[in-house]
């Protein structure tokens, strides 16, 4: 396993989906910063399970904080904080060790930890274990905040509908984008990616999607080329979230069918501040921001589980079987996968600023 | 700087475009592995400047050896390797501490380092420091081998020019592709893309392109999620090539539109072998490897250093200016990026496996 | 901070003395184990405040195992575990900040955390804090027996009185002496350290000790220099136990009067095994293990925490002071120090273990 | 092996005592440090084989370095650096695969590295790899010395022969100290360090010893408790010097027969700064730095090559058998010890203080 993340601030995950509680451990943060329940509770609610378009699991998702936090303030000490599970339904999974779920952990895990690990609800490859990320998220937001930096995300596309980009426009309304139910810039666009979801749920089925994020505010400098560039370190992290397949910086796969003379950001004065004409780059350059707001799109698959049959293997006795997978499931994981790539993201920009001595 | 990468194989890169030299230390490779100079040159060729598509820079790109290696096997020992810098044209660099290259990293290093980093021909920057990790990853190729691992690469795309992929053909001549002058796996798309590399040069621009790469012969079980999953890991190298903005596994960005029905891999048996009918997952599920082949492509830019003139800033008296790149240029990096990531795949692939205790 | 140990096996602590609970997250550990909650019980008891020559603090310190941990083996998922805090008296250490307690963290620490600290009971500071790290080395001795490696700890002095050392004697009763109230070879020696002990408490003073550890069973070839030696990792984790001043292997400081033909450990065959005739090396060579029990000494200060008034300053006023230090403190740290020390030892060497991929 | 060191300074040290150089990678080291050749020049000098006392083994320790310095000063890139060897006499080792000496790495290594180890001069575990890292130690040294940080070693006793004590007297004279062909404080008590030596030597034995560091102006707050407390982090780098045994910080055994109100150092004010009265406790407290002088003592054991013929095994055929080491060594490794605890600790300080963000 390897549930540590960071070099200065650094993250350990534990928890599985249906075992006695979930949590984290914050070892690094800085003290003095102020604790913002609301902003944590906020943050724990739009990843929260609930509405229509999401599994219909309930948790309260209540965060205790255990230590490193006095007065309402940091202290410098690691933060321990746990979540409890409420709401497990452990009925049916003993069998996904002979049929093992497609496109999930079940089969690999099973050869890495010879049958030991933890399969009800996907154990600790649940996306549950993502609560207590974004509760480390928010906390890192609070911080990020007080520097002028925001991190904002939204879902880019679901299905073939896609959204604005944050490349195309200019976008400074972090916190309403923060509050909408359904976070997308353009909510035409909103309406036909839910009408796609719900026609996925109502066939059994689930759908893909990509995440938007873009971090504003970071300065120039940040990154520690040659192996733990802002590209390498951000995606070291954002790959952590569970169904992420992909993931591009500024233009991104569309640089392939590019020349450099029409990629290329050149330098100009804005205000008196050096920026670039274009942003193709999306603020990073040879693994350091330029200054320029940092842009990256992940690529989510389709929920792995869904309620249609699918022809599988028994992998105990070697037999084709038919498996039909009941519980409780998103039919697109990327919604909520928003404020989880968010909180993702203000964690390794938080670990880059300190490791930097910022 | 984060010029270290790996967690039990640790590899440290050192050097600059125009110093003295440049090298590697490889630490906690294991004893005993044959070092075969053999295939070592080869790698170190198939790098090396040179040829009409290339940069006209010259560098024989001889390896010494200085430690870790005794008899023609390794010791167990960090194994230090350097190469010396013998055809540096330094003259006119000066100038891009004010007048920084569009897309290169001078601007933003010249904020983190405060312009004491070393300019000429990109410094610790350039792409030649990938030199000495194609040395290491011949090395780690070497050890891959006697555990039955290919690691292979080719060209997947230059501008619109596509080759065959890994992911819609059975491929297993991985030695075959190494011997190609071009590697690509269909010679008809070859000549098309090595025409529009052509043509870029000769307008004096550049263009980008796509790799892909191919694990064959990984077990399942490798991988450490929560944080450090293969696609966590590998990314995070990969990323470290110069001019990759984007990584996807398995069928990436195409999953957005999928819904799970068709992108699931479902289980069979095969010869008596567990594997899954399809591999959209690209050999990647729950952050740890199914046993199938690991699958990823990675676009990387045109060339930053382009011939044309380009309207940009003297960051010290903040006048628009003109700026012509002169010096030699790679007009399409991802030739030459092939097997960089071979080499950088191999690194992380070895790191994974001996991690994992196998 | 820096609460997270280890390369392979991580530890991440959290807690403080007067806060809502302590914990712990072990990442790494191998799928599989049997969790023994009776030796996890006793070595918690053993740790545990109570008695005459310790702290009247009372603590259940019962703790929760969240995750990791499945019909009573390990999964291989990270493992989370709570103790809650239930007798804490919080009164009067607000005055620390003003007047810090003489040869405690309580000053250095408001100049790392700028005043943010938790200062009531030393915050995480505290040695309520080695409660979770004695429930991760239990889980680790677990593992260790399963592969016949026994680490065993003694009070080797406290004050002038001497136990026996391992280092003179041939000990294999090392379940025997983890039964023991009062840990020591010799229980005659260990009346006279009990004496002494409560001589100091009855003074309102408190009084240094030694602890003595043995690794018994510890296969040649495990340690990872240059850096990585087994004294390195050992005496990193060993320096993290509160008030441990010093440390040394096998004959330690007595080698500085000794010649090399008096010193060395020279080989032989016993049993059909090679061992050394003596091991004055501590079963260390070129910081690797040589088969021979690895053992060590470390010196634990006197409690710096007194009831003796002590004259010091007042850092906001800078004005001296009379201090006299209420609460409730061990006179003899190094007693319950035992448990602490082993459990510390597993859980390094355990990594150790696992890292070089036993 | 692990031959990385460091959190955000990261030293990667590589060679053998016979093969064909050895060097050092320093990477993270701040850009816009001036390199003081002179500097480097006498420290290395200081380590250099040469002398009556020493080893007769020649060797000019020319440094080249490779990257990582333009004009003078450090780019902020990693900082390579080789040293050649010359002087090697690879004659007779091949024996010690079967008859490994005793107190050596040549048995454990053996084992580690199944016989694939490079035996000649100890090859990678020899005292020759210090070479690189007092270079790298010259240059934390110039950095530290900008913050106004002295670190400062001397002999402090050879067989029973005492120097004067850092932690005894006031001591400024640092730049003197490293003059000193023998590094003591008092240089009566140097004679006879000098004859006990030289007596060692005649009779073809060698002499344990004991240096002192002392580190002067280091702020208060610096240390990352719980696990990489100052002692944690210098002892983890102090043990990986060949041939240390122990380590005590401050008055560290001796506090094992105090009593707490003898061993506590009160606070109190001297011109206008917060200090101790007393430092027993080295400088550190709750395992951060107090603002007064970090003081700790290491022991070395007599150098384990002697040339008195001694018993012992041949590990192949299972004889004893009687074994007479020829070669070059130095009859006590604690004079040549000096400049390489000074470089160690200067390693391990500035990274202390660039990952506190000082």
């Amino acid at each position: 396993m390897g549930s540590v993340f960071g070099r200065k601030l650094k993250i350990s995950l534990f928890g599985e989906s249906h075992g006695n509680g979930i949590g984290v451990v914050i070892d690094g943060f800085p003290a003095g910063v102020c604790v913002d329940m609301q902003r944590i509770k906020k943050e724990m609610n739009r990843r929260r399970p609930g509405g229509k378009l999401s599994t219909p699991r309930k948790e309260a998702d209540e965060v205790e904080i255990l230590s490193g936090v006095l007065d309402g303030h940091t202290t410098g000490a690691p933060i321990g904080a746990i979540i409890r599970n409420t709401n497990q339904h452990s009925t049916d999974y003993a069998r996904h060790y002979d049929i093992p779920r497609p496109s999930h952990s079940d089969y690999p895990a099973s050869v890495k930890y010879s049958g030991n690990h933890d399969i009800r609800g996907g154990g600790h490859f649940s996306a549950r274990i993502t609560a207590p990320l974004v509760f480390a998220g928010a906390l890192c937001q609070t911080y990020l905040l007080e520097k002028g930096i925001h991190v904002a995300a939204h879902l880019f596309s679901v299905g073939n509908f896609l959204d604005d980009s944050f490349s195309a426009i200019t976008y400074e309304n972090y916190e309403a984008l923060k509050e909408k139910d359904f976070p997308v810039l353009n909510d035409a666009a909103g309406e036909a990616m839910k009408a796609a979801i719900s026609d996925a749920k109502e066939q059994g089925d689930s759908v893909g999607g990509i995440i938007e994020c873009g971090i504003y505010g970071l300065s120039a400098g940040i990154g520690e080329p040659f192996f733990d560039s802002l590209e390498s370190t951000l995606s070291h992290m954002i790959f952590s979230v569970p169904a992420v397949k992909g993931i591009e910086f500024g233009d991104g796969f569309a640089m392939a069918t590019r020349f450099g003379s029409e990629n290329n950001d050149c330098y100009a004065l804005k205000d008196g501040k050096i920026v670039t004409k274009t942003n193709h780059a999306g603020g990073i350059a040879g693994g350091i921001s330029t200054g320029m707001p940092v842009l990256f799109r992940a690529v989510l698959k389709p929920t792995a589980s869904i309620y249609l049959p699918q022809k599988t293997l028994n992998v105990k006795t070697g037999e084709e079987t038919e498996l039909q997978i009941h519980g409780r499931h998103d039919p697109c994981v990327a919604v909520r996968g928003v404020p989880v790539v968010e909180a993702a993201t203000a964690i390794a920009i938080t670990d880059a600023l300190l490791f930097a001595g910022e």
